[in-house]
């Protein structure tokens, strides 16, 4: 990984895992790695956040041996769907995935390759429940300690395979 | 799959992808097929536009043991760029991916899940080759044949799993 300072704002440090994605032993240890941390949450289905979620959210998938629910801006999902709004430094956001995405019961497991506020991952979470699903937990390649996005996200369980 | 009438505009039938996701086993087979047909082409990488083709271009990568690059929306990618303008049915859209991101001769596979008009495929194979790259290739789940996609990206392999 690199840091890229002042990305996307001034102040930010951006974390940039594509030189990991690059390398084929790294991709494949983060993919290996998320599975093993995530694993014991026995979910039955992962989603992930468009777009970055997207990335290892299917490889994370297919390693436990489950299936794959894609969270979408809105717009872009055709079939009917549930919307989550949620807040920005500046403003609201919105996210949403299908109504049929989960059945009631379902262990879902929230991927994403970024835990910084935690505003996101939260949201697609409360969707998954307000769809009758139960959150086992939460796995992240990278997680921003100082952030504090745990607080947002508790009490779910929060797995994360490499802290900042 | 289940097709979604009059989406995102009317007159076209969406082929929508998520049932297959949900599925481990259609899941599995997705990406098992894809690099079935994609490994003959020897790729060292596999490159896929946001943010569906994020999907499965991963897991790709990861079952033929090469490393993945991310094209995003403009501004998206952190670190030096180089950019990609294309034409749609109504005025422009671009994609971009890292400078860095192929080394010379690199032999580079396109993944996307639907291959329609190959606009944006098109677009990040000419970027892959001005960087160097020798593109070996494309590779989608879907190819809707009528839109004669395959004609945008003569002289590159195309291979597709589904065809309609």
């Amino acid at each position: 990984m690199r840091e890229i300072p002042d990305f996307p704002r001034p102040g930010i440090v951006f974390k940039d895992i594509t030189p990991l994605l690059l390398a084929p032993d790294a991709l494949r240890s983060a993919v290996t790695g998320l599975a093993e941390i995530a694993g014991p949450l026995e979910p039955d289905i992962v989603v992930a956040a468009e777009a970055r979620g997207f990335i290892l959210g299917a490889s994370l998938a297919l390693a436990l041996g489950v299936g794959f629910v894609p969270a979408r801006k809105p717009g872009k999902l055709p079939h009917e769907v549930v919307r989550a709004e949620y807040a920005l430094e500046y403003g609201l956001d919105a996210v949403e995935v299908h109504a049929d995405a989960f059945a009631g019961g379902t262990r879902v497991l929230l991927h994403d390759d970024l835990l910084a506020t935690g505003g996101t991952a939260r949201a697609v979470c409360q969707l998954a429940e307000h769809l009758g699903a139960e959150v086992v937990g939460c796995a992240f390649l990278i997680e921003l300690r100082f952030l504090e996005g745990r607080r947002q996200l508790a009490p779910y369980p929060i797995r994360s395979l490499i802290e900042y």
